[in-house]
């Protein structure tokens, strides 16, 4: 077996050995169903956004969550706290750039926490990536209507000037930390008729984050078992919300062993 | 066949081809459903609501939806700042008056709200109708336990008071302009038995108010679908949540051709 | 029939016939999960939090659930107006303390509310209850990883310092005004698996309370449904998301007299 799809697969024994915690400081939309992702990949979901409790809340995460997909300026101060502890702690901070590029509230989120933070992954959409890497795209809400014109240039770019990994997720899913890249091609055409699949595929990304320090690997793992439950979950849908019911169903049920035989990662863009 | 029935399913159309965005300020109970609802029937949805990005977010919507389900001071300026852009634009807002009567302040807000903007469809229970309307009804919570003793005239009412057309949901929907009444007798009685089943219909409405300048129309329109799509929706039901699986299926599955076949809607109250 | 399971479908028929309004402050993730939970059962679910109306709306509710699940201090001041103004009027205020023991802020917070207010009950988990009691117990984010030695000692003690009656769930569910016990032995092991079931448990408490007095009896009731529910719907699970279907449908289904037949509710800890 590729080295990579046993490293994946051991990843995931890892999460369901550990249970680790994952602190999500994330959007009002999603948040039960990445609670419910979290519990299902091995974690444990929290939700705490109180400027009170973060710090004290991520001391005992394996991974931070933000995610600016329902944005206000408290939440955004209860971020940078969080993100500051989980620094001090070489807790990975997983960042979800919802919407980047719609708004300028939404543009300056992202680049603030980019600057203020050791990012250890980016998950964003095409229009998303773009709108931070400076190299185009377009986002209408929070969805991307178009990606940059060389998504790995982009990706590339924003990964070097931060210092992080990044994971553009599309049709196929590229990561890259600026130099090394590995392409995810697992995935299915029905998690676009779902909200919130991203914010489910970045949680995978921090469940992982949180078991393995070799980030660009983590995030290939978590990508490709979202794609590869989502593909055999497609088998048992009628539409979207029964495609959603076979896709929590999957993630839980796919064992280490499923996931090492059925990610499709390949290395270079 | 109808051209009624005819205009619907050509607005459904009109939805699918241009993915029109759908902002909604709205209530923390429904957003992941009416996200997912607007995603389904065509269009892209954005819950947005801090004050600071707003009115930047709606310039490139198709459609404005405020929800006062969970309402809080912040909330109503910002529903108020991106309603006034909204109206410069001319983009339609849909108004939902969750729990008017039930509170001085939510019907105070919603008051205020028709007093301050162009609204485009007020889409109500009869007990939140009858509230605001000044003819009776009574909300227990969200829900209405006695509606207007006359429907039609408290929808008229309303409708004339703030020129705006008023959808009163129930077993039949009753829309009115103040002048030009249509019925609506698509539904299923398994929708009263699902949290955000109104939210659900006014997301639906807003959808097709993107795509046609005749709200009256476009309300009839959004109402028909969502209650065709309970209809066969409940021949898959066990119960309310299996139902609401085969729901959001049946939105994502119907075809303009369905719609256009399967839509019960006649002139008059 | 055992007098105690004949009083439990007794309660249920009466919140099926009297429809009790359930209102809840509670936290962003359950918040759809418990309105229906609280429709299926027979209520009606209203979600507000606004200190401008959460006196007046809990004037009109059965009973009121403070659920600290993702806290802030506005919803604190909120949880206690609506609190106090319960008390007043005799309605049944039940306690949700979500992660007590993973931060101050939520043990306070939760000590503040027991301390200021008087409440019906409490629903926790083992390290939720350990925490507050001062019996010991350990929660990680939201979950119980070690609940505290002797669980009826904890929850006794935890009773009997506040005058209330304490709901510990998890494998057995124990029950106690800080003198009588009961022992509630329903429930399925899918319950671990889903995010938000200890809420759901809490507003079926919620319900029951709403219309029986004896609120150690109406806890039993509600929980021995909830896990009776969950015995039935695993026969239908394929995984966490398809139990959810099944436990919503069957909370739904259930009548008076299954509930009055399938309860296993015990005197004695």
């Amino acid at each position: 077996m590729d080295p990579i799809n046993q490293r994946i697969g051991d990843m995931l024994a890892r999460i369901r050995a550990t249970k680790p915690l994952i602190h999500h400081i994330t959007n009002l939309v999603v948040m039960n169903d990445t609670a419910n992702v979290t519990l299902h990949v091995g974690g444990l979901p929290v939700m705490a956004h109180d400027a009170g409790e973060v710090a004290e809340m991520v001391a005992h995460a394996g991974a931070l969550v933000l995610n600016v997909g329902t944005l206000s300026p408290d939440w955004i101060e209860s971020m940078l706290i969080a993100g500051r502890r989980a620094n001090e702690l070489q807790t990975p901070v997983v960042l979800d750039p919802v919407g980047a590029g719609a708004t300028q509230l939404r543009t300056r989120t992202n680049l603030e926490l980019l600057h203020s933070l050791r990012i250890a992954v980016v998950r964003g959409n095409g229009g998303e990536i773009g709108a931070l890497s400076g190299e185009g795209g377009e986002v209408k809400g929070v969805e991307s209507v178009a990606g940059p014109e060389d998504p790995l240039t982009a990706a590339r770019r924003l990964a070097q000037t931060y210092h992080t990994v990044v994971a553009l997720t599309g049709a196929r899913d590229i990561i890259t930390d600026g130099e090394r890249v590995l392409t995810v091609n697992n995935g299915h055409i029905w998690l676009t008729t779902l909200t919130g699949t991203g914010c489910m595929a970045t949680t995978m990304v921090a469940a992982f984050a949180a078991v393995e320090r070799d980030y660009l690997l983590a995030a290939a793992g978590g990508l490709a078992m979202f794609g590869l439950a989502a593909e055999l979950a497609a088998e048992k849908a009628y539409g979207p919300a029964s495609f959603k019911v076979a896709l929590f169903d999957q993630i839980y049920n796919l064992t280490p062993e499923q996931v090492a035989a059925g990610a499709r990662v390949v290395e270079g863009g």
